[in-house]
């Protein structure tokens, strides 16, 4: 029993982190943190989640102590504007031992307050990546996060594709690797943490803008033309 | 009428050559050049090619002659296979004083016997793209091309879109504006003609591997990642 490898922790039971529950599974045993009850038993009972057929080796938990003491490796895949919130409820069970990569496209300004924007102007230092969050609500160090064109759809679909884990750890890169890859799913890695984070929040202003587009009936011409026009 | 304006010179009455024509006519009357006199006389008897409605202020011609003497700025929209030829063909009827811009996403390597590529390297000399072409068979100097997401079905509907126009010159970039800019079609200028060519061609290497991709049922993830992994 004490050979038996460890779980690799998935954060959030949404549609993404559902398609990397499956995606590790190919790989390790995971355990799938749901906040919701009910979405544990379905999974538990039933191996479907979002209508999709789960793999065997996913367990789920609501349970967050649970996935902090059973897994080094740990997933965060949950909105930003929860990303906080999860993290003061798993940090008490955090150890600078825990490694945290985080896939979440977005950005946290939990700490201004925008009512006051006429007074004081918003800073860098009040808008904080997720892995800064990770940073300061833990005592984990070693973070990362996933960013890549990763629609979960497609993934759940099973549909090849590739992402970038990014880094200031070749250790986070590694294990993020092994837990990751397979053929529907390479991984590139990169020391560039920021970067890759900025990346995955400001390519949606392009995205909501073709969505925007596409609504009004325009053509693909106007939607790659939004990004000449902002270069 | 000596000071009726010139018309402007549309080379090529393929998809994207009537599109380019039916932007320009916004501003100016248009002389387009077809090879096939079928396709001469529709348009000039229905005001129609290829299924579209042509503005009145299209004429077609298979007068090579007569379009290089009515017009100074020209349009070059043919195949880059039968660039050279229609180079060759117009030459003798250009002058130093004719702005020559094409709208070619290819390259000309007909100075070269692929036969002999085992003996021979293919090398930069081999290798012209189309404003070179221009410059080879021609006397004009003054040359440009246009390269942006321009897909014709798109602009043929009437779909906004944008495009570069890449010059060494200014004249040629504002000319080239002038005949060109609408409400439905917004030029951007730049003096790297070099990059706007090539980058023009090389897009290809992508679209053909993103068609491949989409052909095989493969989803939006991984022909996104085609671009990442190229770099």
């Amino acid at each position: 029993l004490e050979n038996k490898p460890q779980p690799i922790g998935v954060i959030g039971a949404g549609s993404f982190g559902t398609a990397i529950a499956n995606l590790i599974a190919r790989n390790a045993e995971v355990l799938l943190y749901a906040r919701n009850p009910e979405t544990v038993q379905r999974i538990n009972n039933q191996q479907v989640n979002l209508d999709v057929q789960l793999s065997e080796r996913i367990t789920a938990t609501n349970d967050i102590q649970a996935v902090a003491e059973q897994c080094t490796l740990l997933f965060g895949i949950v909105p930003s504007n929860n990303f906080r919130e999860m993290m003061i409820s798993i940090s008490p069970y955090l150890r600078p031992y825990h490694i945290f990569v985080h896939g979440t496209k977005g950005l946290d300004i939990t700490k201004f307050n925008f009512d006051e924007l006429e007074k004081a102007d918003l800073m860098r230092s009040h808008v904080h990546t997720m892995s800064e969050v990770v940073r300061q609500e833990s005592s984990v160090v070693r973070v990362g996060c996933l960013s890549g064109p990763n629609l979960s759809a497609e993934i759940l679909e099973g549909q090849p594709t590739a992402t970038v884990v990014a880094s200031k750890f070749k250790e986070v890169i590694k294990k993020s690797e092994k837990a990751l890859n397979s053929e529907q799913f390479h991984v590139y890695g990169s020391f560039d943490l920021l970067g890759a984070e900025l990346a995955g929040v400001f390519k949606n202003a392009y995205a909501i803008g073709s969505g925007i587009l596409a609504g009004m009936g325009m053509g693909k011409n106007i939607q790659a033309e939004i990004i000449i026009s902002k270069n």
